[in-house]
């Protein structure tokens, strides 16, 4: 299936996402999976995550500004969504930071076994090798995905994805998103949507969006939700402008996005050695 | 007295607005009540909200991400301001979604008896009967208000209304304000408004201010704060135009707006079988 | 050392600020110090605060949001960066609206000692005197700083200085920061920027992050911290804006200050009688 029709099948299945996440960037977050056709919920109250995961067509488990209130809600709806075959994405958000970050998103992996981990290289290799990142949310330098480096990092992301059972998103200058078999790069994107909060986290709920949406084409989907960001993030973009009006951009190009659009400027290729 | 000088009221009286309010939209409910002239806080400790609803001239309370902690705080501010005769609005985001919403709402409603309760037409109907609602936070395609059902809608809401003794506000296509006699019905706004997060938690908000600057006009300021937003989304909207920059100028019109603009804008009118 | 020096250590050292804050700022908050050059985390929880604080270079401590579950966490961080000799800024936000948020405020003074406390003369007056402000989270108009009352408020804050150990930063019409023997007074910003939420919220992130970079000028890292934004919030500005595209609009000039430029722009004085 073209990454075009992808989008088109976000935009027409119009998938409920539940998101148990931040206070960071809840609203840029509810505000995405709308200019994607979605439609957004947030709820982490334990009393009531089981009925809203029930409702929605996929979770989105971010730790963003996770406490002890939230924490035992994420593992609920986590399993809820598990038990009903409902799409999963974990986003560990600076893992490696705090060992209740770590431990967190580990016993996610473990219990929730989400459908997609969403990381940067920093938090992934921290959960995959008990490496612990020293640079708050962001990925270190030295973790970044480089075409040096690119097929170290690919055999890294495939044993990971093997080891959890989940497909892998790493994000960086270059994406990378693995089942473990298949491996996608995607080269969309601009080094200066790091500098606007929360497009992390906006890209993970998306990706929540488009595997709801295309539940037969997972990795593709996921690769789909990765380009539409990254090429939103490139058309979004203009010489002296600040962060603030870009985060606004981007999320305007995204509700703006169509299929031909993004068949034309997606930049992604299936890796091979 | 007319819809304009009702708006100049809120720019001349500056109430303090105490909210309750979820960490999605809290942003731009604080800056939608600076734009209107009104100052927000926001409190939700169960210790120190009765002295902040003392200090204010309304309270809105929206259980938008409502949980065991500030549920305790909504019942404790509802109790205060209604002893003390203060402005309380009522939001029942998501009602029917998940038990724990339509509970809290329900108990709000009979305990705190709000001035106003505005949602959209499930949200209301799953109040009033009971009847949940499996949309999330949007109100489900059968429940929009028409000119087909205007009749049916209008009998409905004066029922509940009756009931509940609040003046009852139902958003959508169709907006209609009712204290149980009388009915006002407002036909501004634009359907893309539901693509950006927090209209309806900003309105809400707008209303405690409207009521708390024309206390012997509670019908008709309901209808003007909705009048307002809706206005405002009519003039800040553009083709070809993302959500996000949408949020922003709905918001700035609003900033904008003054009376003779709000007069001419405004489309209201009683409903009269 | 001149003050567009101060601005460009920023965006060289890129300091890790961690941000124990309110939900209402916290990704206005986050967005400008990625502008300014640093690196936000927000995390609240008191398992991982200690840890988050060590990472980082510096704190602020917002009570904006306060409650029962991050006081404790406020007061370990604020203990942990004190005896690690890291910079904490306290923003007592609607210190006199409740007695939690004064008595907290006080506390925090107290036990943790801050590098900065900075608020309006509301705010700091509650905290010096114990008066309550009765207006909410904003300054009372009998409280703002004329040139009047120039000569008695600098006296006040340097007392309230000497008091604490804590450089005292007061924001209105006219700024004043003191260490208790000196005094800059900073005459940038416009009026309209008490229409835009999270303004100072914003201001006391940017300082931890002008302290962390400056440590051997706190007096005047303050003020760069204090011209930057009023500053910002001058270029800004345009004649029939909304607040919200203001807000928009003061981040980016963030996001786009040089040091050549804040150095034309400062308007700062040391005083003296």
């Amino acid at each position: 299936m073209s990454i075009g029709k992808l989008l088109e099948n976000v935009r027409n299945c119009a998938p409920l996402v539940h998101n148990i996440t931040n206070y960071v960037t809840a609203n840029d977050v509810a505000n995405v999976l709308l200019a994607i056709g979605a439609s957004p919920i947030m709820a982490d109250d334990e009393r009531e995550v089981g009925e809203i995961t029930s409702l929605c067509a996929g979770l989105c488990l971010n730790i963003g500004t996770l406490n002890s209130r939230t924490i035992p809600s994420m593992k609920l709806s986590g399993k809820i969504a598990k038990e009903s075959g409902k799409v999963i994405v974990l986003d560990p958000v600076g893992a490696g930071a705090s060992r209740l970050r770590t431990e967190t998103a580990l016993e996610l992996l473990q219990s929730v076994k989400p459908t997609v981990i969403r990381g940067n290289m920093s938090e992934i290799r921290c959960l995959a090798e008990g490496i612990g990142g020293a640079n708050g949310v962001d990925a270190r330098a030295e973790d970044a995905i480089t075409e040096e480096n690119l097929e170290a990092s690919v055999s890294f992301a495939q044993r990971f994805s093997k080891n959890t059972g989940a497909i892998v998103a790493i994000t960086g200058k270059i994406d990378l998103v693995t089942d473990g078999e298949k491996t996608i790069l995607i080269r969309n994107g601009r080094k200066e949507m790091g500098k606007v909060t929360g497009t992390g986290c906006q890209l993970s709920s998306l990706i929540v969006a488009f595997l709801a949406a295309n539940p037969e084409e997972k990795l593709l989907a996921t690769a789909s939700a990765l380009s539409t960001m990254g090429l939103a993030g490139e058309m979004a973009f203009q010489e002296n402008q600040g962060n603030s009006s870009y985060r606004t951009a981007i999320i305007d190009r995204i509700y703006l996005m169509d299929s031909e659009t993004l068949e034309k400027g997606a930049k992604y290729e299936y890796f091979s050695k």
